[in-house]
């Protein structure tokens, strides 16, 4: 854990500006958690902070393609937050299914840590988000794990296959993710179904 | 230029669709935007896309410092968008005077190129967003670019002195950026300038 600096600033809660501190020098480690696939150009693997701000900017981008009525920026706030668990747990590629099954017990225990480090009423409403996320019964939380399971289809695309070919993807494992992305967006679901069936032509997928 | 997979998406305008895509694909570059200062635990330098992530969460955690009515969301929209033109004019370090006095010029025709990328009334939106954080004429603008000079700092005091010792900076010149704080959140700037005095006491500036 890092502390922040002892410092004291006259006219602030320092308590809870200390706590406010504590939780982001923390969320930094996120810059360290490497993802499987690779960036778009290929030179190296991603990590969870980086690509949690593109999918903040490609929920916006693609704002137009979420249900009528979704609030982007709870979605935004939603991406900007929902990797932070993997500090403690990792990233757990989406097809290890080994590592899946443990996941979801994984992350709690890393929300249970992470999260409270904010004071009471922010921990509050970062668990709920996060919660609301990992949940998906809300078109808000549909619509950001949609843009979640885009991105690194498109890097794989660019990387002419990228993590596909390396683990031995089939074409029906991604199709499983494809039926998340139509949940959340209608639109994105018949891209990602495109950008599939564009992907098995040229020989991307195993098998 | 990265182009977009070559799919045809049912019941979508594609052409729109492609130009969303062209751009998103352009900015994974930003990863690759490497700033002077390193991450809080010292391991390596800090990379423009998870900076920005970084910044969003900051903005949004230290929201109730900014004034009273500003709006986060937009603060956060700023912040995301903020530093996409270094893909092509570089990050240019807060205290090169040399570079900085290009600096303008340079992330203008970066704005020029990158933003029209986007369908022309995103790439409006993004423009303006992005004039509006450079003028600092609104208390949005005011408190991202508090929030974006804070966090170097955060990450200086915890590098035992960082980027200051390493290119000589004094003092009286980080508390001119803290000035800049001070404007767009009174408490950031209470909490900079108690920052400033701590890191003068442990020798982290030069004379």
């Amino acid at each position: 854990m890092t502390e922040p600096a002892p410092v004291f600033a006259s006219g602030v809660d320092n308590e809870r500006m200390n706590a406010q501190l504590r939780f982001l020098l923390e969320v930094d480690k996120l810059k360290r958690v490497l993802r499987q696939n690779l960036l778009v150009d290929g030179s190296r693997r991603e990590n969870a902070a980086e690509h949690s701000w593109h999918l903040a900017l490609a929920a916006r981008t693609f704002a137009e393609y979420a249900p009528q009525g979704t609030d982007i920026d709870r979605v935004t706030e939603m991406l900007v937050l929902h990797d932070i668990v993997e500090i403690d747990a990792g990233d757990t590629y989406v097809f290890d299914q080994v590592n899946t099954e443990t996941q979801a017990e994984r992350e709690r225990a890393a929300a249970d840590r992470i999260f409270p480090l904010l004071p009471e009423d922010q921990a509050e409403r970062a668990r709920e988000l996060w919660n609301e996320f990992e949940a998906r019964d809300t078109p808000e939380a549909r619509f950001a794990r949609a843009v979640d399971r885009l991105a690194p289809m498109l890097a794989n695309w660019h990387n002419e296959g990228g993590t596909w070919l390396r683990f031995g993807i089939t074409r029906a494992q991604v199709m499983e993710k494809v039926k998340l992305i139509a949940e959340g967006s209608e639109a994105l679901g018949a891209y990602a179904t495109a950008l599939v069936e564009d992907a098995n032509r040229r020989g991307y997928f195993k098998g």
